[in-house]
């Protein structure tokens, strides 16, 4: 598939697409029943909007790749996640609501423990709290080095993102953590010669940082990697013709959308809070990407009776986004959280189009083994928008 | 699907895979009874590993391609059989057993039929059988060309394999065989400078042999095709971090997984050796690729009953591969072979893969039609591999 072609026949319309992210949604099927977490789940809107609507399964990457957020996401807002790859760096600064924008460079920091001699110890530093790691953080933001600022953030634990703005910074830095114990940190050596001077602040960042923190038992030094510039992705708005929003509570999720060039809506903490920013932005744009993460949550706390739960609330939310009469519902997921597993995984992920023009299944609900037979197949999940712009009716014909 | 990825996030790890390659498995339905070989066979224990397993169907190599037991087998070890060509030549020598090593030029021979004016009468020599060409073999292995050794070895009827082999060889050559009659044979001509050197020993090998045969009624010449060094594969090792195992009795699967870098067992000449030698070698290898050929061969035979057979003995032993406990259990084939058409075809294969992680059916048997609605869908065989890798969790998260 080109982008090429989509973006040559897309046509701004007034027709609205919904895709709902219920993030993490495919699953697996418990030892002992034999049924996925969608199986069990009772789902009477969901079941009944599949039989009046196409079902699939997206493939976020590849058969057998394991996508995190960024990939996950990046392909069903249309883009193939292994072009635009989304970096660490910038992914941990989303993730804490900062807006990475021209000139800055983030990266993601450890606190590490090193011996007397330099080698690591401790690529965490015992994991140690984000309470105890407030005042190093503070330390670490009285360093100055040259030509650029540098700010840093607290994450979690020990972890803190490191933000570096100033003119002619790089990205291509080769990280300092060697991923093992025993040894020194590497040298965050310049990759490219534009990252050069971004290398020498790095290094000036952490020599200072290790001054600053000598002489404590752990967390005593800093671990950099991923370092990342605002990445340059096509605005959704240039290759689709299309004004989108975004609705997520999730800073990680809204930095996405960012990325991509949609508009960000103001929002609550709670699905709720997100369908009523949907419905009273409704007239505003004709692309909404809303977000939902308890799936995901659940999953990954491998609580199958949890995901169960959060996939029937979700099922309890279809009636109102059907009221407000969609052209296009994309309901799917960024890619599996099967609760056997507690983690991401690498099974495509269950996907449902709903428009005039989708064609129906007629029968079964939605789940995976439904997707698996349904009409659209198995399909790359940056597909997936392609699909709907078409059901919406905003692709002219190719060719005479 | 690019290996690139699959390469930067796999992992070493304990756990283990099967690849179980029944030659030729799928098939056609018989036309008075419209059942297909593996609908017909009585496979309780297929049956039910299917029903807790993720079905699909691979297709080899493109839709149509009806590919040979090379691309076939290599698709499946997880390479693009268009990418990855292992010529004629070499095939063929790794069918009689021979190893091909550097500075080692392969090709396919041919005993041919030439009239008083040159011209060729008989591409085959009338299918002159093996004992026949034995004395002529002979007379071909006295041949002395320069700069390199030449042996020739016979394979079956008209057939035979010679293998040059000294410095600066190349596999760039044109074939000799004109593909048809009453034109004299072509000329070695070398297609590329680095195949120089070649193109002349071949040619000085052709001319001796036909001064050696001549006077003969028939097979007074021969014919020269698929010239072919070893295949530049990047070994599983590299490429997927595993340690791989081939347990195959025939030679040209032995063959075939000494060019994707497997080690080869030894072992005897029925499936019960295979599996013994699966048994022994068990703590040793994280990848196991076991051969069974009887069901390739009933199909070639054009022997619905027989192919049931096979089908129903292969069966029997399912029970031992799962008492190993193979983390992944992959069930498939190099091609179909349908009975009704007595030879390779193009049609999809039955894909069978069971882990912890892989889904179940639930329903249905072990068939075409199964597969074909199963979890896994239809996918190209190189998918295969990347998707075990996955389940036994060999592969890290693609992204933050």
């Amino acid at each position: 598939m080109t982008l090429d072609i989509i973006n040559a026949v897309a046509e701004k319309t007034p027709s609205k697409i919904v895709l709902l992210v219920a993030d993490g949604l495919g699953g697996l099927p418990h030892p002992s029943t034999g049924e996925t977490e969608l199986e069990v789940a009772d789902t009477p809107n969901l079941d009944s909007l599949a039989a009046k609507s196409a079902l699939g399964l997206t493939i976020p990457v590849q058969p057998g790749i394991t996508p995190g957020s960024g990939p996950g996401h990046l392909g069903l807002f249309g883009y193939d996640p292994e072009v635009y790859l989304i970096k660490r760096g910038i992914m941990e600064a989303l993730g804490i609501g900062l807006s990475i924008g021209p000139g800055q460079i983030a990266t993601r920091g450890n606190f590490c423990t090193i011996d007397e001699g330099g080698n690591i110890t401790d690529r965490r530093a015992g994991r140690i709290s984000t309470e105890l790691t407030a005042p190093l953080i503070e330390k670490l933001n009285s360093i100055k080095v040259d030509g650029c600022s540098v700010t840093v953030y607290p994450v979690k634990d020990h972890r803190f993102v490191a933000v570096f703005e100033g003119d002619g910074l790089g990205e291509d830095i080769a990280e300092s953590d060697p991923q093992k114990l025993g040894v020194p940190p590497l040298t965050l050596a310049a990759l490219s010669p534009s990252s050069t001077k971004m290398a020498e602040a790095a290094q000036q960042f952490v020599a200072q940082a290790e001054s600053l923190l000598s002489g404590r038992d752990i967390a005593n030094m800093v671990l950099l990697r991923g370092f990342s510039g605002f990445p340059k992705v096509p605005s959704m708005r240039d290759l689709f013709k299309l004004d989108p929003v975004a609705i997520a509570s999730y800073p990680m999720y809204r930095g996405l959308a960012q990325i991509v060039g949609m508009e960000v809506a103001s929002t609550g903490n709670t699905f709720g809070d997100e369908l009523e920013t949907l419905e009273s932005l409704w007239g505003q744009h004709d692309y909404f990407f809303v977000h939902y993460k308890p799936t995901d949550a659940a999953g990954e706390d491998g609580d199958f009776e949890s995901k169960v739960a959060s996939i029937e609330e979700l099922d309890s939310y279809i009636p109102r986004f059907l009221e407000m009469g969609p052209d296009v519902l994309m309901i799917g997921g960024d890619h599996s959280t099967p609760s056997v597993m507690a983690a991401h995984s690498w099974h495509p992920v269950p996907f449902l189009l709903h428009s005039s023009y989708s064609g129906m299944e007629r029968t079964e609900g939605f789940s995976e083994k439904a997707c698996a037979r349904g009409l659209l197949g198995r399909f790359p999940a940056k597909e997936a928008l392609p699909l709907a712009l078409a059901n919406a009716q905003k692709l002219a014909k190719f060719g005479a």
